[in-house]
């Protein structure tokens, strides 16, 4: 038998296993410091972390007292489990998710609760033992109908924690009612510590340094139409940047572009995460539909017009992202023709990109976003001259169609894009009527006779004054467009390139109308 | 004072309240019958949510035994109402699901109520009054940096329900073990119910009409395929479909696509749903991690592979949402150029398509996808013959660039997506090796000596045949792109046209082994 090669393969087998172990230390450690460095990081990204973790923390130690304060423990007993119980399930991360849970939970609580001693009492009109029969077929029949109701997507956008804790408190009350004389006072305790939990919760998250969800919606439509003007601001600079060593032949590769700074790269790559914006964004609009009025949001401030910009975003990144690949595409187009429409569509990214920024910190500002009135228009002119340069890169002698491709696909694209900000800056300018926006202009001009109250609003429009117009100005230049928004479905209908002539008389009369009162 | 007109207003307000009244029932009747069939429509779409409710009403049912059956009340006293809690929270849609949430409440509720046993016996090292302080200071900082951790991402993806199960039950036990005297009686008659709760939660999950979140997933990926191939299918015939009226004109407006069926339509907008599917992927696949071996699927099925494809098939939607613009753009192409592309054009549409939908019937099936080779070479073949096809057409005379541009993108964009195909066939094929997918070829060939223990298979590839080809020929055809997959971001690295050559040699090795095995 083979035994002597296998001794140096074990003493080496044993080695191996000795320098990972001895290693096993350091590994371990330098797994945890870079553990402790990421949660660091978490918390310093927002900082609103911690302190929500803080006000848990609290919470449930406030409650808590109804336990450990003894007069406290002899008004609730054992039910004040029911505040804590609550606290730890309501308090969540922004005011609406909680006052949403919290609301649900109280109705459903109430509603299941006097279902449920309703039954209790029609139960006991049978004899003690058929008590559990009858119980039992109304908890199998409400459980399986309330269930089936969480499907429905409208109650399971907005009540679906409602509903669970609907079935949970009626299984409770009806289940343990069996066993419990006292049934009423027992559910009236339990009540009055589910209301102490949720007053708790609400108050904590309201007045205690509050994360409202409309605040953060409202931030994030800005900060997604930034990231697309990132991109646009460095598409231009990536795309016809022109290889030093090659542009004497002629020829440029693209991988050129490759060369440019890693930082760039990471902000140019910003687009992406607006494409994967839709379930955040509707998530924070529907936590913000129950928030009270806070800052600069009143109560039923417009969070639907959001979605709509957000979905017009997204519209946006989908181009970009195509756009992308021609950034790395290994296709080369030959730098006469790029250097022929780089200038008119180096152009139009910009203007479309100051554009977006312009609308962006007109959202962030709440101010009148006019400012972007004048990058649209340029972006618009700017497809003409991009036309008329690729219409004469096509006169240029030796040009191969096959090169003008990529270029010509590059331009459409951009050409859309433009057209899509520029059904931003519509929505935006909607956006800044519906939710009171603060007017850039200081005076309001009302054109003598006009009379508002007829309810039409006559164009006083002047072309050659940007600055200078007027809020009723503005408000009769903004061109309508109706998306027959469907909650459910923040993906615009229409697609490619919109009609501006198409007017919804609806929309206008409430503009007239907020006209009216401005 | 005026008061004639006031009555004759009165009572046109009266006639309308009235008439509005009349018509109230029938009204209230029409929104009761559309609702309820809208309801019925949710039940026949998946009738697996149906068995879903009577599941939940069987499991409250018999959960209820506990405080029904009186012998079952005297083990368990109070503490039965844990096990209907648990049902409640607990029992979820897909065995995944459930599985996940009943561990993690089990394991958490096992260490948060050792870990507050712990701390109520250290507390009572002091005295009486010094005990709820003590007590209150460890809840806070236990609730506290607890609900830090659910702001880590990776434990918010698989644990966030444990961690707060672990709060909750460290609160509930610690904050009653301060009134309770027998606590560790109560600890395991609680421990107890839970089990109970939850194994008939995993029982009636997994034995009661079953439905598999990884099944779902692979379905899921299947007919996302599927809906893309729609698209393509359509397209050709949408795009390139020429207005009788205008045919003699040279001039085709392609509003004439409007005409098609609305049926066609709605199939073709089948791709909008892939564009979002990125959260229903995810979440899906880490269900699918729980759940035990079923069907075709082991317990290690690669998951991962199915979020890989959900990408790439994302990335073709997000092309195809910019081509679905030229359909319905208003910028008119010369019928003449469009013809001269038409042909090459809609036979790369059709050839991806039935690639595509070849590959989602391999993956249905659990079949090998070889079937889609010759239609995705096919398709690759065409890309030349389009090139060409474009090259003659700017031959042509009197046309203009601005004419060709949208056609040149629409080309261009075809052509990135028939490279995005070729690549969802790679990752499918790699899919049917890594989960031992039936093979079509009955015999398994193996070239005498080709030493499969050597660590490296010889290709054998036989370009004529293309349906004999072996298991082994099949292995080394396919072409390894190395995604370095990252599971927290689906969005795949790599933009714009692939590099076949980018070989994995990690993902070979992988590979051969597999082939030894088979």
């Amino acid at each position: 038998m083979e035994i002597e090669p296998a001794t140096p393969g074990k003493a080496r087998l044993f080695a191996r296993g000795w320098s990972w172990l001895k290693a096993l230390p350091a590994r371990k450690f330098k797994k945890v410091v870079e553990a402790a460095k990421s949660i660091k990081q978490l918390g310093q990204d927002d900082p609103r972390r911690v302190i929500h973790c803080l006000k848990v923390g609290l919470a449930l130690t406030l409650v808590s007292l109804l336990y450990y304060c003894k007069p406290l423990y002899e008004v609730f007993g054992g039910s004040g489990i029911w505040a804590v119980i609550t606290v730890v399930l309501v308090l969540e991360f922004t005011v609406g998710a909680t006052i949403s849970k919290g609301l649900n939970r109280g109705f459903a609580t109430l509603f299941a609760g006097a279902l449920a001693i309703g039954t209790e009492h029609f139960s006991r009109l049978f004899d003690r033992k058929a008590e559990p029969i009858v119980l039992g077929v109304f908890l199998f029949l409400l459980a399986t109908t309330s269930s089936f109701t969480r499907f429905i997507p409208r109650i399971k956008a907005k009540y679906d924690y409602g509903v669970l804790i609907f079935i949970l408190t009626f299984t409770l009350v009806s289940v343990s009612g069996y066993r419990t004389e006292n049934l009423l006072e027992v559910a009236y305790q339990r009540l009055s510590a589910i209301a102490i939990g949720g007053a708790t919760c609400i108050i904590m998250s309201v007045f205690v340094s509050p994360v409202w969800a409309g605040k953060d919606l409202h931030k994030l439509t800005a900060s997604n139409l930034e990231k697309l003007a990132n991109y646009l601001e460095g598409f231009g600079g990536e795309y016809f940047q022109a290889d030093p060593d090659h542009e004497e032949e002629g020829i440029s590769t693209i991988t050129a572009a490759s060369n440019s700074k890693l930082d760039d790269k990471a902000l140019l790559q910003g687009y992406k995460s607006v494409l994967n914006s839709k379930n955040t964004e509707e998530s924070l609009a529907s936590f913000a539909r129950w928030e009270p009025g806070h800052g600069g949001f009143h109560f039923r401030h417009p969070w639907n017009q959001y979605l709509k910009i957000g979905a017009l975003a997204r519209q946006c990144a989908h181009r970009i992202e195509v756009l992308d690949g021609y950034i790395n595409s290994d296709i080369q187009a030959p730098l006469e023709i790029r250097n022929k429409i780089r200038e008119s569509s180096t152009k139009m990214c910009l203007e479309s990109s100051q554009a977006l920024r312009a609308l962006a910190s007109s959202i962030k500002t709440m101010t009148d976003p006019s400012a972007a009135d004048p990058h649209v228009k340029n972006s618009e002119t700017s497809i003409n001259d991009l036309k008329i340069a690729l219409e004469s890169a096509s006169k240029l002698e030796n040009v191969d169609l096959l090169a003008i491709i990529p270029i010509a696909s590059v331009a459409s694209i951009l050409i859309e894009i433009t057209r899509y900000v520029e059904r931003i800056s519509e929505l935006v300018h909607e956006l800044s009527l519906l939710a009171y926006f603060k007017s850039a202009a200081t005076s309001v001009q009302q054109e003598p006779g006009s009379g508002l109250h007829r309810g039409s609003v006559k164009p006083v429009f002047d072309d050659d004054s940007d600055r200078s117009v007027t809020i009723i100005v503005q408000a009769t230049n903004v061109k309508i467009i109706d998306h027959q928004y469907d909650p459910s479905n923040t993906d615009l209908q229409e697609n490619g390139i919109p009609d501006p002539a198409v007017k919804s008389d609806r929309l206008e009369e409430r503009l007239n109308y907020i006209l009216g009162r401005t």
